[in-house]
């Protein structure tokens, strides 16, 4: 821009490429693919296989898992798992990030499900894509910052909690029973005698081993190659570490070769999935009505049973998918409103394959960093697994254990758990628990919905009481030409401050002072009422003899002050301080 | 305090007669009269005698008035005008004020009204009261600072418009039809001819006799008596003053007296206000169950149905009462703890003789100033009056003709409207012209209630979106031993700002530099997202060979800091900017 304007004389030649070089931004900006697909290379390629066919052993996994919280049918898991990617892929800005199913996402669609059924969380996918876009065209991206550390740590916290209490009963065995926090645990508690020693046996047995697993493997490090290490050991460490991050496929895939074999043989020792629908999802517009056990419910009607979550869904993606796109941006800046486009676009397509919400998934991303993603094809190369396993394993899938999934979800959710929150914040800011506790006990005894704007609201509040409450230095001087007080803020003056500074003007500056010098230094910026504030606290001051002066106010400051009254520019001084009381200009 | 720090060794004696000095002041904070009644004068009380009159003469036809807006009967709004003022004698703290019926109140009891009758808003004023009562001793009143001018004045203008709005189709005598803004214009539109000539004309008089004597009272200004003026002069400006003060009582005389003549004669000219209940009223606690037009509601159900006008009936109250204690307090800091309780005492009190919600009014308080009250005591002969009227004077208050009450309605609303609130915004900060608009619109098109919430809300929005994007100032300095990049905030850090400032520093602190000094001078707090955003930016800084340095920050924040990463005191560096560059500590 800067070089616009000092060249103005442009030739047509010279704009006509210039205005081609905007657009090549612009295109690179809008779709990224753009800027890396003509240097991509096999190499490149192999890398991305070998990231993309890792994660797709933990997405399978952990689709049918989330499709189980969500209270949805097996396949509808894996539905969500495929079309992101491949969305992603062109408009998406940060690389290695993987879109799909989340524990979250599908714990927030549970109430929609059980309202009105797949469709409900397949139309609520399509509305909450076309809200993220909308967002990230009207460049609402800032609203994400108001989301702080204190809330979505308790926010993840709380959802975890009540993901994995829910499958406590699972994983027992028990049948049906309540979906809630609390539900969840009066059922186990009630019915606790109901329990299948195999499920529960089995269940306890996929925990162990995945926790051992993860310790194991976290002991030993991510790290796969190591240039101080033998052959050997570099051939064990890669195996572990591969072994480590399949460990949830493992464990599907060994429970479920245990309960197909006693199932061929006549012993039906555990409860199973169940039967799944084989194929590829229909690829369909969502529909706006819909008919649940023989309600019909229209697009209002649905809209209004959505309430609040209409608006949490898609805020709860976003923050997810922004939080791990920061985490592994990795000292570039983020494009966010880029980030909102992909995101609302690969849920709006997502929704056309009888995909859940998606978003980001931390765990998976990590997983596609930690095994050498370089770009989004990897996230292409899962998908495709996801559609393969679609196509042709969708049978075997019938056999997996319910407590195996439960003892998955379990274990992942214990690692969500951001319990190392509360010392840090102890640690940081003792403040900040507040908001913390509060949005974990509202998430898991009221509702995750309200849970979280409760806590962004008392965390505004926070913010609100300081701006109320600006620390205000008082300072008395004593010159030769006169005594005054000199008022120093050194936060910016709003109007919930106003009154505030007033009361503490009049009541500090009592005595034999003749002038009262506010500083105005460090304030960039006051509003109507502040100033409203400073015309009464003048004529306040006069009726004790004080003079009021605005002392080195900027421009702005000074100009807003005089609209309530032109007079007060009489009470405007700069250069010095005691220049003000040489001039003799205190007196009233 | 800081003398017992002194003088450790107290006698018994001297303590206990310390201890009596503060029972002493904090009787004379919660019961100020047993500070100014000692030294009560005859010359004082002849001084409030008159200023009470005189303010009756304007409680008395305001009453009425107002229990017209409200719905209720007539004496119902001279019921409102007297308990206040016994209560307040007591324990108020600002001695002019005059407590009692405020056209904003009658408005707000409107719904309450029109759902359960005179008992409605009689609980109304109870519960209110206790919350004000309530909110007092939980020293809440820091909620007043968040009612910025702009919505004040906005909340204002949209009541007075409503109310004026709803006196038009009574000024033309139309009987019937809806009490809200659009409603009743719509009457006005639609059955504006069935107006009734002499109700109209009578009304226009009213409205045109009111102007009149208004206007000419403020071009003599409320002086009363000048030195520089003959005794003629000053007996005329005397009269002047008092017609002035008295014309909505002579407005209402007149009317009445019109009425009542053609009334004996047998012409029925004018709609008139009908049967009055002569007496006092009775004192008994406030039913909490209400059976009105045969319908039983309990409790529960009256609660229900108060919704959010429970929260903001007794927000308007204190914003209204407070406000106008602070105009009246002149140089002195008010003691808004005191207010509260005595505002929400006096309420809880009032609602035992059948009051509405009951505040300071503006208009009943400049009378009460201007006629020169000196203490409390003149809040008590206006109440003592009041009753002499609803004892004596109820027989002639029927026949106070409809127009003439909606005339002194309708003039009252129109010095209520701050119309030139508009102006003054545009002149000292024009964003703050969209919260007034806003909650201008909300308030007429919506309902009062939610109009104010949603104003402030927008308000705090503002607020809040100035703490998330904190101005930096970003300074790149060459030293003889190395370059760097100086970031300084003059704002508080808050969350919302944590992610802003890791982009913008991450964004325009490239190129060669070595080291990015954060300013840590006028920081004067943070919370942990800005301390965990800092630790980010740290290991991002070093993955670009760059280092991050926190210069003069103050310990409690270095300790906030510190508590996400004891490492990160490495970072920190005070003394002066060169140093850190001699000390050859930029390196990573």
């Amino acid at each position: 821009m800067g070089q616009q304007k000092d060249d103005v004389e442009v030739t047509d030649d010279d704009s006509e490429s210039r205005k081609k070089i905007k657009t090549k931004e612009l295109l690179k900006r809008r779709a990224p693919i753009t800027g890396w697909l003509p240097s991509y290379t096999l190499g490149l390629f192999l890398q991305d296989f070998l990231a993309g066919f890792t994660v797709s052993l933990t997405e399978i996994p952990q689709g049918i898992a989330y499709a189980v919280i969500a209270g949805l049918p097996t396949q509808y898991g894996l539905y969500s798992g495929c079309m992101g990617c491949f969305i992603y892929v062109i408009i998406g800005s940060c690389r290695v990030i993987n879109i799909g199913p989340t524990a979250i996402m599908a714990l927030m669609s549970q109430s929609t499900v059980a309202a009105f059924g797949p469709p409900g969380a397949v139309l609520m996918t399509f509305l909450s894509g076309c809200l993220i876009f909308l967002a990230g065209l009207l460049n609402l991206g800032f609203v994400v910052d108001f989301f702080s550390y204190p809330i979505i740590a308790a926010f993840t916290t709380a959802a975890a909690i009540e993901i994995a209490s829910c499958q406590v009963k699972t994983l027992m065995g028990i049948k049906g029973g309540s979906d809630s926090f609390l539900g969840s645990w009066e059922t186990v508690f009630n019915r606790g005698s109901e329990f299948k020693k195999w499920d529960l046996l089995l269940g306890c047995v996929t925990v162990i081993f995945l926790f051992t697993v993860k310790e194991v493997g976290r002991k030993h490090g991510t790290l796969s190659y190591r240039k101080d290490w033998s052959k050997t050991k570099n051939l064990i460490g890669r195996f572990v570490y591969i072994f480590t991050l399949s460990r949830n496929a493992i464990a599907v895939i060994i429970g479920s070769v245990i309960a197909f074999t006693y199932h061929r043989r006549g012993y039906y020792l555990f409860t199973l999935t169940g039967s799944v629908e084989q194929g590829l999802p229909p690829f369909k517009l969502p529909s706006f009505s819909i008919t649940h056990n023989g309600t019909y419910y229209s697009f209002n009607d649905v809209l209004e049973t959505y309430g609040a979550s209409l608006a949490s869904t898609p805020i709860i993606a976003v923050v997810e998918h922004i939080a791990i796109a920061k985490a592994f941006s990795k000292g570039r800046s983020l494009d966010a409103t880029q980030e909102f486009i992909s995101l609302g676009l690969s849920n709006v397509m997502a929704s056309f394959v009888q995909s859940m919400p998606i978003t980001g998934s931390f765990t998976r991303t990590a997983v596609n960093h930690a095994s050498g993603a370089k770009t989004t094809i990897s996230g292409v190369v899962t998908g495709v697994m996801v559609l393969f396993a679609l196509a042709f394993l969708t049978s075997t899938f019938a056999y997996i254990p319910k407590a195996t999934l439960s003892g998955v979800i379990i274990v992942a959710m214990f690692y969500l758990c951001e319990f190392e929150a509360v010392t840090l914040l102890w640690r940081t800011k003792k403040p900040d628990l507040l908001p913390f506790a509060i949005t974990v006990i509202c998430c898991l005894f009221f509702s995750l919905e309200y849970g979280i704007f409760i806590g962004i609201a008392t965390n505004m509040v926070f913010v609100l009481y300081s701006t109320a409450r600006p620390k205000l230095q008082i300072e008395e001087i004593c010159t030769a030409h006169g005594d005054g007080f000199v008022v120093t803020s050194k936060t910016g003056l709003h109007y919930a401050a106003a009154e505030y500074i007033r009361e503490k003007i009049l009541d500090k500056c009592c005595g034999e002072a003749t002038a009262v010098i506010v500083n105005g230094e460090y304030v960039g910026n006051i509003d109507a009422t502040v100033a409203k504030s400073f015309h009464t606290l003048k004529k306040e001051l006069e009726g004790r003899n004080q003079r009021l002066i605005f002392f080195n106010f900027k421009k702005a400051v000074r100009e807003s002050i005089i609209g309530i009254d032109a007079k007060l520019s009489e009470n405007f001084r700069g250069g010095c301080l005691e220049d003000i009381f040489e001039d003799n200009v205190v007196r009233v």
